[in-house]
């Protein structure tokens, strides 16, 4: 689907599926209550797949990487933009935590190019989406085109498809792109209005004067640019980067599937808040994952009413903060699925329900 | 081993695993640091188990079950104590929370009877520890014998060697027991001198009338056993519980034996600070699952000073919030055993490390 008949098919969240799988709970052999936001995160399940008992073993995680125009011409990563193209082949030889964790979680990876700024010699196991070689430096000038925002977004659409046509429950967002913290602390400054030194933070690891340097120079790109805090598509277009337009769509494209998309930190974060400002229903389909070291990460999580899963430090980007909180996703919906109810297992109810109890 | 031998057993962790372990977390494709606390658990993993690179494929839950003189004569839970062993069936159905939860992790459930108040009609899947038909009322005289409580611990002991002996590279521990928030509120007021109501919750649900009924047995347990806080032996006996006591030894024959455990909410928590008055050394063989919705659950903690991975609002033990946590225990150790280093992947390292980058 293009973006217009994406953005059109995304519903609410299914409330008959939400009322029986809040039914279900409260017949489960355990306290009401008792195993707290895993119950309220299965109804939302139900409500996003619009299954009361929903599926979790068809799991997967999409890690999109692209390049920065600002970073392979100003000093604003730790890194050099030749690290890119080098994690993307590490992601394919298994070798970078996403694997690892993936592995462990028996979910897929899938590796998109959607921006490196050199051709990749690659296994077939890369998907191919590249809008460009990296984006333009926006301290001097848009990023991207709106078209080739448009581009990648439904680029994005077209990965979480492909997913779906195998077979998709739960979908993991990642990235990879040196100098993608820049543009993200870009992108909620301009939708947010927020300062930009309170939600510009050390990315990979910058020292206190590289810090300054990347404020300085996100102030500039948003004086030069210009972008439209009301136009969701400009902002991304002007200040973001390939990856992050690839997972504005993968997430616009869950939505619209109904599969539960788990958002990892920072970049993953800018990327859902684009996605909610161009569609403020696509919210209900988030579960934030964790809670990132990244400064601007708890103002996303706080203007879209998303309650972090995990707080564990996090600042590694990739999905991995997604794969860990997939686990606890997976629980949720297992507890609703597979326990016993107190009829079948023969377990007295709770006391407080006779009526005179509380006398 | 008894008692004793248990204690003269445990070790200071492998200060040589631990130095091997960061060095190599170091050389892992990442910026450092950038997973958070997951680097410094797997550095403590290997600590605790002398191993570098530490298996974490055997997995284990130990879920003990008792029944409580207090909740079966006085009004302190929202369940009837014939909870306990109809809960234990389930287990036994693998219809609870519990079970399905480690299904997931791919970990075994051992359910240990260790003194529910009726015989049970068990297969051979339940361990039969029973030291009694249920404690005595604590608000009326001791719990328990010291006696009992050595044997109920030594009981513990012998389930985890026999863990132990089949494999075991993880242990997670859980509990069941009508009444027992009650004794754990007991045992943390007594050992760390917090005030009652400062330490006592709701447990399974009780209202407000019943919550100060709880408060007011505890208070006249303490007054009426003055169990000594410098002799955690004493408290234990005197307030706690068996399943808690089983727990103690689980918990002090883990560190003997070098395997971590996964300690669950607060009564877990309540076992962990016993063994941890026993024998401070036995603390560094710890990792706090989650942050409970009892309220006495953070003074454990604190006291401890454990940090929990999670805070999910469980309140349910069984060993479920343990089970959780060990997803991330486990990725933890993956992500040190199974990522590739920057040399393998040919990944460049970061710019900070040249020495004149940071003038």
């Amino acid at each position: 689907m293009n973006l217009p008949e994406t953005l059109a098919r995304i519903q609410p969240l299914d409330a008959a599926a939400m009322a029986a799988a809040r039914a279900r709970q409260d017949m489960l052999t355990k306290p009401h209550g008792s195993l707290g936001r895993l119950e309220e995160l299965s109804v939302k399940v139900a409500g996003m797949t619009g299954q009361p008992l929903p599926r979790t073993d068809r799991k997967a995680v999409v890690t999109m990487a692209a390049d920065h125009g600002i970073a392979m011409e100003e000093q604003v990563s730790a890194y050099p933009s030749e690290v890119t193209p080098q994690m993307v082949y590490n992601f394919l030889n298994s070798g970078a935590a996403i694997n690892v964790l993936a592995r462990q979680l028996g979910a897929r990876v899938t590796v998109v190019d959607m921006g490196v700024a050199v051709e990749l010699d690659a296994p077939a196991t890369l998907l191919n989406k590249k809008v460009a070689f990296g984006t333009q430096n926006m301290a001097k000038g848009p990023a991207m085109s709106r078209d080739q925002a448009i581009r990648a977004i439904e680029a994005g659409i077209a990965v979480v498809e492909g997913l779906v046509g195998e077979g998709l429950d739960l979908v993991a967002t990642g990235d990879m792109g040196i100098g993608n913290t820049t543009a993200s602390s870009a992108i909620v400054a301009a939708i947010t209005g927020a300062p930009v030194a309170a939600v510009t933070g050390r990315g990979t690891g910058i020292d206190d004067n590289l810090l300054a340097n990347k404020v300085a120079l996100i102030q500039r790109a948003l004086e030069i640019n210009r972008p439209d805090p009301a136009d969701a598509l400009d902002v991304l277009a002007k200040v973001g980067g390939f990856e992050i337009a690839g997972l504005v769509g993968v997430i616009l494209g869950s939505a619209a599937h109904r599969v539960p998309v788990v958002v990892d930190g920072f970049i993953s974060g800018a990327a859902a808040l684009v996605a909610g400002e161009m569609c403020p229903q696509a919210r209900d389909y988030l579960i934030a994952a964790h809670s990132s070291v990244e400064i601007g990460h708890r103002v996303i999580l706080e203007r879209m009413e998303l309650a972090p899963l995990l707080n564990l430090d996090l600042r590694l980007g990739e999905g991995t903060g997604a794969a860990l909180a997939m686990h606890l996703v997976e629980a949720a919906v297992r507890i609703l699925k597979e326990m016993a109810t107190f009829a079948e297992a023969g377990v007295s109810e709770s006391k407080e329900q006779d009526a005179c109890s509380a006398s």
